[in-house]
């Protein structure tokens, strides 16, 4: 019987979006599971010792990661543009998917911050714009922002993030299946696969 | 007209064993031809403020990495043992490939030197050792060591370090066609598919 792929994502992160723009579809493709766990990098790497992102800390390799997505985005017809700040606050949009994980819009709603992010060049990182988008997709924004802000949200993303470090997570995007962990955009198909093995 | 590979690899790096073993075959399907690009990845890492590799550096990257490789190695059908000694000197053999590039042999010795660390758990960074893989191959394993202990073959070496970093070049394997950079062996295909389309 196919197992469930744990999907580990950060709204900042560049290589979490051709993932997450595709993940849904090609779970589906395979007929495995799928569970949205999004999480906060920044308190992973900081436990790693790393000051902020890697491609900032390392530039030669940030230099590399733009030129990277650029290409990868075009092979999959994906827009993207870079964004004007990077990396952008990904509290408010985190705490959404995960005080409501399991709502229908979720997916939909986790796709459309990261083009607003990574192809309309907008500030996540503003509950203004979170609140407008989820306005846009017809939910009641300013609930859906209130419960994101009550004590039982912060601890929830606070308990994803821990439990992300406990797993042995150290990027994003990442894949779980059980205890099997996969690192990276390009290991999608890896993880799906191993999976549907079961 | 299809462009050429460079294939930018360090004797030490795990992940550049998959990539050595395949590059040769990967590119004559594609009719792509194929430059074998040895540097040392030490110096290039300790310019970015690394002091040694990152997967001991930071040891949560580096339990992934051998969890990653033994999956990757399996999927390949390529024998894969993790070495009792890590990262392995590899300047005997880097040396010896920048001092015989485009010998006939050197495609051979390449895929030779990476068994015997990641398969055999030979200590590649012993001229003792290599002498004997070279003397395997029905070589003179003497003339080719002293060669690799001459200034030129030692300049040549670190002509190749700085060209690999003044090309963007951050890690191991990495490809180029022209001024396209690649990282990872899991972006050999790509890189190929780049080179193919001239």
């Amino acid at each position: 019987m196919a197992q469930k792929v744990e999907f580990w994502f950060e709204f900042a992160s560049t290589y979490s979006y051709p993932a997450a723009m595709a993940v849904s579809d090609a779970c589906a493709r395979a007929g495995v599971g799928l569970v949205w766990r999004p999480f906060l990098l920044g308190p992973v790497l900081a436990a790693q010792g790393l000051d902020g992102s890697p491609f900032t800390v390392f530039p030669v390799k940030g230099a590399y990661m733009w030129r990277d997505v650029e290409r990868i985005c075009a092979d999959a017809s994906l827009e993207f543009r870079k964004p004007s700040a990077f990396p952008r606050g990904s509290i408010h949009a985190a705490r959404i998917v995960v005080a409501h994980s399991g709502e229908p819009w979720v997916p939909a709603f986790v796709r459309a911050v990261y083009a607003a992010n990574f192809a309309d060049d907008r500030d996540i990182a503003d509950a203004a714009v979170i609140g407008a988008m989820l306005g846009a997709m017809g939910l009641e924004a300013d609930a859906i922002l209130a419960v994101a802000q009550t004590p039982e949200a912060k601890a929830g993303l606070r308990a994803a993030t821990e439990e992300a470090q406990a797993r042995g997570i150290f990027g994003a995007p990442s894949f779980t299946v059980g205890d099997e962990l996969f690192w990276g955009h390009d290991r999608m198909d890896q993880a799906i696969a191993w999976a549907a093995r079961g």
